[in-house]
């Protein structure tokens, strides 16, 4: 079941999907339980970003182990993602190349002098335009 | 690249690299950009719940267009994760498979007459023993 | 300072500048970084709730400990609201009389035979009509 | 009903309850619909702040009509958040100055030379050492 390539997330789904049934968890594991358990995890997460003012990307300057907790929190919003979308009868990994489809068409490429644009969002609903140039001038 | 078993957080990773690549959007791209985005993804998964009460697995009785909705929220968050995890450099598939390890340990199985434990908590920390009782009689 | 009739937003935001700058915090609070600590403090109050299923007004059943410690959650949200409102120069008790104003002209009251509206959403976007119909059934 | 002094949370609180009353949205207006409302007005206001980058204390540079929405954001999470409390049945304002003097007995006033404390975190958790000098050289 395990791709040779990578993690699947059938692969993940099928292990949590064990994992709770030994421990006679489904119960417990409605579409709300889930999703707020998720948002826990998501506030976890956002704690270990609160004081650092911004941060590069690569994290250049961080000790291996607070990017282990970075990567345990990271994991548990994925877990309960994936269990959220199989509680709700979603396949995961389709929607989300669907996704990506979607998002390549309301986002098409504009090739320009610099192959810069003004507007990252790829997955969110574009700000307004003051926004869009508020954004510029702030990064 | 793409796993004959399923979709790889490998596969979804470049794809979303090279989606930002072409728009010129990797400077917007700092870790605490793309986890403030997936807070914001993260509302928007939940406002599709705000109002249903308690939601039963499966979701029956939801319409089509509404599920349809659902999978683009629940892939929006999973898009942004799988960005943040990049650009923080963390392989979020093999963190993820460590992650279950993990839980395995701190939670382990313990067969008894019903199968049933009093608590799930696979990635999250246990609440203390009243509000697991309260879990059970609320549920 | 403190209002004969009530705790004021004035005067939670007074305390917790006086609070600040007595421990030298001000440098830690810029408006993302308080933002992202009200993440996590959203996220601890989500998991009080996270694994109880539906949850009924008034708490009915809840022990006094469970009780108090959803205050300090519900607290910590606030104070961090508080905070952030005064980092971006809101001023919040303004703010929040303005857009019960608008809120009430979004969402009139339409007096009918049993005074009850089909959809509840004071200051959150409505849902589509879909998601309404479903609503009434879910609850 | 209104302060002399400002806008107290027992004000806001009745004329949420009122105009909830008004509009028949009572029965929506569980625990976890509103705790889930809330975090859908999360979303929406770190969506404000997404692609910003770093952001000063004050929002030198934001337009007046960015500065309004962001006040409308924060209200309706605040909002929500007494409306919350009060169908948890959960006074905000006592339980709020309550958590102050709890704070302040967690984290007291250490004077010294420059009267500067290496860690801010009124209401959240400390972070560990690590995170903590980490956290001073990022900022």
């Amino acid at each position: 079941m395990e791709a040779e390539n990578g993690v699947t997330l059938e692969e993940l789904t099928k292990k949590m999907a064990v994992f709770g049934e030994e421990r006679g968890w489904i119960d417990f594991h409605t579409p709300r339980n889930l999703l707020l358990a998720m948002v826990g995890e998501m506030g976890e997460l956002s704690e270990i970003f609160q004081w650092k003012g911004e941060v590069p990307r690569g994290l250049s300057g961080w000790d291996e182990q607070t990017k282990l907790h970075l990567g345990e929190e990271l994991s548990d919003v994925l877990l309960y993602l994936v269990q959220l979308s199989d509680a709700c009868g979603i396949d995961l990994g389709k929607a989300a190349l669907r996704k990506i489809q979607l998002n390549a068409i309301k986002y098409p490429v504009h090739l320009n002098a610099d192959n810069k644009q003004s507007s990252p969002s790829d997955t969110a609903p574009q700000p307004d335009t003051e926004e869009e140039s508020g954004m510029g001038k702030n990064i």
